[in-house]
């Protein structure tokens, strides 16, 4: 019998009651642990994560927090080996997108671990500045932002075991609100152990992080007014979520990520040999087959001058069939597998259905994987589509409403960059957009014409080639979150996300009272 | 037959092809006008909002669209008479109520008039510092709002058919943003005929305000991904509104108040012949009877030290008795009617319901209306309940959960300070507690606390007696909104309001397209 992660819950490590569900190793398919929620006292598992969480975490100030985080980043740096072995077995990962989850998680920590290290000894938020609502002044309006009395529940998605962890729960806890995350199963393992190295340390106060592995049933009815929620998967999952009694009834707030279309753009006027048509190439390959394309962000569709589609659907193939597949094992493979067979099924499935509104550039999932048995490992090569004309871009609707989680992406000519745009905009909400080009306004006005339909523009031109932060990086500066089918949420940003975790009022006082209240 | 007020949809003046719903005086019980949106084509009437309205609206810059609030504020003002007739005879009120609603609603457009004008030419509002995301500053991260390229639905309360429509249509038209308001059935007829008024007078874009009056079906099925939902009423409604696809699954942006179960709160310390004890009183009348209590912020739970609960009582009950009530066209009335019968009956029920759980303190109701039938008139004189002893005000759940919207509040004594605070969470979430006392620093520590669960605190100390703007009052500069049971929304305060009709989104690029775009 592998073995049984415990969960972490009212302050104790306790073991599910039930079979449980096995996490495997995607590429050879064998078993690795088993994680179990069944007969957990969730009730007293929320009531100790918000009492006993909360209070612990709201008698320390912001900048007592932060140190508390860069503890943690610490810790996680010091385990970084065993996260990179556990990645590798349970997500079939190479170093490099280990990298994007682990080092990504701790760069988060860091960052927030920096910012609120500037906030002090604080103990609540100032918010913007004090108005008279008096002709003499007398009598004042001023705001403040106040942790929530309530914890913070993430749904997260298996892409992120770690980042997906971290850059929640570092505002979280930076505003001296209690976390409890429940991860996907599949990839569950990575959250549990870094949790378990966390609360081993003692770095937290009791109760101030909590992981339950397994099942989510159960999880929304404990929700209070108080608590806030957050979820990153599919949308189904999402419409289910927002129409629980925990939301609709007692409006706990919530921040969805969903999915999301995500487009790169060249910019007309670059042709072939252009900075940007390599830049966008070069991204366009990157973001297919970085973490195999499992990533929230990645491009799905590339968006390009109609009379350049042959030549980028060349230059994209070409680069394409370099990328070597297989067991992330083998120093050669630079490209590991999806996280489990039920994904490779899933794209599989996916890119027929794409298939039947456009046309397959270039197809990678005939040839041999690298020390993987096809029939066994969830590994699946790139796959290029394409819509070939401006006409088919408007008329295959899949392109623009289905996300192929996997290293597939279709190429979609435009006619003009207003069809270009518009295009982009076809996605009804999504969490990113690149353009790649030469222009500095032209590419700032277009920036600001998706800025209306997605939560990032990620601009590309030949003085940041080497410097820029890639398509698909969320960096903890910037929105992470977009409109409509990406779910509406906002996460990162810098301070930004704090607002998730507080309350804001309007203190309407005397002068005197008003000047009372911490400076914040 | 009554005449039947038109709806303006799709830039035209059009009539319901049903029987519709009659709107009647709630004091004398007759007929007076009658509304209808059966055969409305909704599908244009929402793509003519979006598309001509919000291009007309996007195509000017802040400052103009602020200068269009300044002229609607103005023609207001102009046909403020007409305005106050309609509510007399529609919601039967006495002019000093219909000045909360009406001249409410001309003051927070002056008030966004005057803000806007301050943000002049911009095209998008800028939020934040640029950061740097390379070590040499050349590649940035700068964040931007921009208008949201959808229309804003208002599904309006009927207790404040003017502001509930200007307090929101004032900064959704200054972002730029259409707006299609769905005014409750029963007071209808005011904002039709402020529609009307400001329609015909050619102050705004073709397509930039719409009214539907008449059953909301259908409504919801309109909304798309880019577009708001605001929404004021019945948690049960607020319920529904949430499970709705174009929320759960569109994730339309959606702000909600519901119920709330406000509360004030007399300090520790204060005697009965303290200016605490005087300034409570007063404020706890004022709030039951202005409007007749129907007021989303309205107190209804009265927080006093256990030993004075006697002595609040007796002195809020001796200026009830004062209060003359029945038809606000005689000039000795000073509270009119509720807005109907129905209402009259739901108020009855809901006094018997809070009765079970708390003693009648002061029962109005056995007295004679003026001017009015008490068999026909919505007319209800004021209740004063109370919980006795502090241990009453800890089992008395329905007192904490319970929203009588009328004239109807209960005193809750609290043990000490601790005990009533925790009395005021109790109502997990509201819109706006007050406290009342001298002493600054408690109040400015006390007001912290309640920051947590409230979305305003409204401090009243002697030195601001006569200049404090009340609890009940919702003043534009101040956040409007409250957590939990209150809906989690947020409405005005100054500027933020703003941030709702916006999409804000990180622009990450080089510093010469950062610096591109618009200074907001």
């Amino acid at each position: 019998m592998t073995e049984l992660l415990l969960n972490h819950v009212a302050g104790r490590w306790q073991a599910g009651t039930g079979q449980g569900a096995t996490l495997r190793d995607p590429v050879k398919g064998q078993s690795l642990v088993r994680v179990d929620a069944t007969g957990l006292d969730l009730a007293e598992a929320f009531a100790f994560s918000r009492d006993t969480g909360g209070a612990g975490l709201r008698a320390l100030r912001y900048g007592q927090r932060a140190r508390m985080l860069a503890c943690v980043a610490e810790l996680l740096q010091s385990r970084r080996d065993a996260y990179y072995d556990i990645s590798m077995a349970n997500a079939g990962t190479v170093r490099a997108d280990t990298a994007v989850d682990v080092d990504g998680a701790i760069y988060t920590l860091g960052q927030y671990a920096k910012w609120g290290a500037a906030l002090g000894d604080a103990r609540c938020l100032a918010d913007g500045d004090t108005v008279s609502l008096a002709r003499d002044a007398a009598f004042q309006s001023r705001h403040v932002q106040v942790p929530t009395r309530g914890l913070a529940l993430f749904i997260n998605a298996f892409n992120f075991p770690a980042w997906g962890l971290w850059e929640k729960a570092a505002p979280a806890l930076l505003s001296g609100v209690p976390v409890i995350v429940k991860p996907a199963t599949a990839t569950a393992w990575l959250t549990q152990a870094m949790v378990r190295d966390v609360v081993e340390a003692g770095l937290l106060p009791p109760g101030a992080l909590s992981v339950v592995c397994g099942a989510s049933t159960g999880l929304l009815d404990q929700l209070l007014p108080m608590d806030v929620l957050s979820f990153t998967g599919s949308a189904e999952t999402a419409a289910l979520i927002r129409g629980h009694a925990a939301v609709s009834r007692h409006s706990v707030r919530c921040n969805i990520e969903a999915d999301s279309l995500n487009s790169a753009l060249l910019m007309p006027g670059q042709g072939p040999d252009s900075a940007g048509f390599g830049l966008l190439v070069r991204e366009v390959v990157r973001e297919m087959t970085v973490k195999s394309g499992q990533k929230c962000t990645a491009i799905r569709r590339v968006l390009v001058p109609e009379a350049l589609y042959g030549e980028v659907a060349q230059a994209v193939s070409a680069q394409l069939a370099g990328a070597v597949v297989g067991n992330p094992r083998n120093a050669a493979v630079t490209m590991g597998s999806l996280v489990s067979r039920a994904q490779h099924d899933a794209v599989q499935t996916g890119i027929a259905a794409l298939g039947e509104q456009a046309e397959l550039l270039y197809d990678g999932r005939g040839q041999a994987l690298v020390d993987a048995d096809p029939a066994v490992a969830a590994c699946v090569r790139p796959v290029l589509l394409g819509t070939r004309h401006a006409q088919g871009s408007d008329l295959a609707q899949r392109v623009h409403d289905t996300e192929v989680f996997g290293p597939v992406a279709t190429l979609v000519p435009y006619r003009d960059l207003d069809h270009g745009l518009a295009l982009a905009h076809r996605g009804q909400g999504a969490l990113v957009a690149s353009l790649y080009g030469e222009h500095a306004q032209e590419m700032a006005d277009a920036a600001l014409e998706l800025a209306a339909s997605h939560g990032r523009v990620h601009v590309v031109s030949p003085e940041v080639a080497r410097t820029h932060t890639g398509h698909g990086n969320v960096m903890p500066q910037s929105l992470h979150g977009g409109p409509g089918r990406a779910g509406g949420g906002a996460e990162l940003g810098g301070l930004r996300a704090l607002d998730f975790y507080h309350r804001r009022a309007a203190v309407q006082a005397a002068a005197a009272v008003a000047s009372a209240l911490p400076a914040g």
